[in-house]
């Protein structure tokens, strides 16, 4: 490691609406070495998530916004590669927040150890059977509540989190009906993942196919994305259903604040909740829905499907855009090769 | 009863924005005569609330609306003149749908009998010990699941609900926070109702307010009015906090449908839930709230106030926009007189 260097983004600016090449800077500096009783993590793969966007956001959020000159947050998974830590040796497998780089020096402190299964790739650790699947999990049994025989919806459904909420509601023998945008990821759902129905929001009119496909209301519908089409739904809902807020990713790049649901008030009228969560939130149950998870991947009951981008951390900005573009099909993955730009 | 006439007003066109004199139609017809199984009802009060601004719209709500031509939908209280009814007696009191009319004829469905109790005026079975005080015990209770020493803000708090839903959180044990409009509600609030602090919206900022008020954040926010007042309660958001969404009086009278909170995003930020209810879903537990209800008012630690306005049917539709104005304190009722213009 002595030659090499630990290559970097950053955060140089704080993005109106979009955020261009303007608001990065990549840096360099020496490969870290371990101080006492800490790790170094060789980063081999980023997680790509739209809440990044919001923590580039100045203000109080649910987490701290990354600050000015800070190396861009990001969760991830990497190989323990020195460590002076006694829980941690060289060769384990670890995931958790690594940042924009190549290389973490930490703590250890919000680091968790996987012990990658045959024939499971690394980047399913960061999907399914990571944050995602825990977050479609909690969200759809815990916050949604969902029962047997329920109609759900899911916005962003062939996303990383929608995709595995479709196949959570199939499991738990409810109706789906996912939203996404294009023939493709529509395809997509009804046929490989098994998705009763599918709406694609670029060509179809949201509203008019929920009423036919959901004649009796909504129960659960499962937020990605906010905007028109959580006014959609808001306007098909059952008795007593529930919206679980995930994301919004239509607002995030939106200037100014955007409106917010002009038909909130069909809340009462349908004594219907709608409830936010984060799955930090039910970190002591992590166990108990990673051991569900892998179990129903095991099976066949379930599929996990990464879009995997191989470039370097540089290219981290514009595989970035990809997300707010909607152009990725389940979880979106930076996969740094060892060759590397700039070193 | 031979002579009389039975004075009603019906909705002849549907409002745009405020209901101005040209929606109604002012009629009369005989008095009725009960047919077989039924009864005629001397209405004495008619109950003013902000759901009937709803109910003349067209198009599905939690109620149907109110047909053109019709008698408005109204409750109310009064007695019954004749009867043949087997469970309804002459000089019965009832309260229920009455309309806004001089006499009910009806099956008996839907009308309840009271037995007013000595030193309680009637008005009050249509305020506290009725329905208003049904839907803030429900809201808070039930809805809100306020628990000892949170912190609740309502709006419209001097409104009918309002002021009950801020005297039930002090029993429970909560700090209480009224937002209401004018310095006389304001002092009512925090004096004779006991509130621990009052915002006046029209002459205070009512986050800057907010922000003195509940530093550590508000937990049960209970919603009357929506708008403005919505957003700057969703930008004070405890953990876990709970939005009851009852009612949202500054919208029903725009034209067009208003903007939704753009902040509820805040919902997932602070893993919150927004919910609506009615207060007709827990008819069965009707029992239990009213006699909890009627046990505080006796001790006298819980207070009703009706600004009670005696008149006509015919005056009406103009009492009515004291709501929307804002001009009553404590529930709003017409009482009619025995002198009627018109008769």
């Amino acid at each position: 490691m002595g030659n090499d260097v630990n290559r970097q983004v950053r955060l140089a600016a704080r993005p109106q609406g979009t955020p261009g090449p303007e608001v990065w800077e990549h840096t360099s500096e020496p490969v870290p070495e371990p101080g006492a009783g800490r790790l170094v993590v060789r980063v081999s793969h980023l997680s790509l998530d739209p809440a990044m966007r919001g923590w580039m956001n100045e203000g109080k959020s649910y987490a701290p916004p990354v600050g000015l000159g800070e190396v861009m947050r990001a969760l991830g998974l990497g190989r323990v590669v020195a460590s002076r830590h006694p829980e941690f040796s060289v060769g384990d497998t670890v995931t958790g927040v690594v940042g924009i780089q190549e290389y973490l020096e930490s703590d250890g402190s919000g680091l968790q150890k996987v012990q990658p299964a045959d024939g499971v790739p690394p980047e399913r650790y960061l999907a399914l059977l990571g944050m995602t699947g825990m977050t479609a999990y909690f969200g759809l049994f815990d916050v949604g509540a969902l029962a047997e025989g329920e109609t759900v919806v899911v916005s962003g459904a062939a996303g990383a989190v929608g995709s595995v909420v479709g196949q959570l509601a199939r499991i738990r023998g409810a109706r789906v009906i996912g939203i996404a945008g294009g023939p493709e990821k529509c395809s997509w759902l009804t046929g490989e993942l098994g998705f009763d129905a599918a709406i694609d929001y670029r060509t179809e009119n949201v509203s008019q196919r929920l009423k036919e496909l959901a004649p009796d209301g909504v129960d659960v519908y499962f937020d990605n994305v906010g905007g028109d089409i959580l006014e959609a739904v808001l306007g098909r809902l059952a008795m007593h259903a529930r919206i679980v807020i995930c994301g919004a990713i239509s607002r995030y790049n939106a200037e100014g604040v955007p409106a917010g649901p002009r038909n909130y008030m069909n809340l009462l009228v349908f004594r219907a909740r709608m409830e936010g969560f984060l799955v930090g939130d039910y970190a002591e149950r992590w166990g108990e829905a990673a051991a569900e998870l892998a179990g129903w991947l095991a099976e066949g009951r379930i599929h996990s499907r990464e879009d995997v981008v191989d470039g370097t951390v540089d290219d981290f900005p514009e595989v970035l855009l990809r997300l707010f573009r909607g152009e990725n099909t389940g979880k979106l993955v930076l996969r740094l090769g060892e060759t590397r730009t700039g070193s």
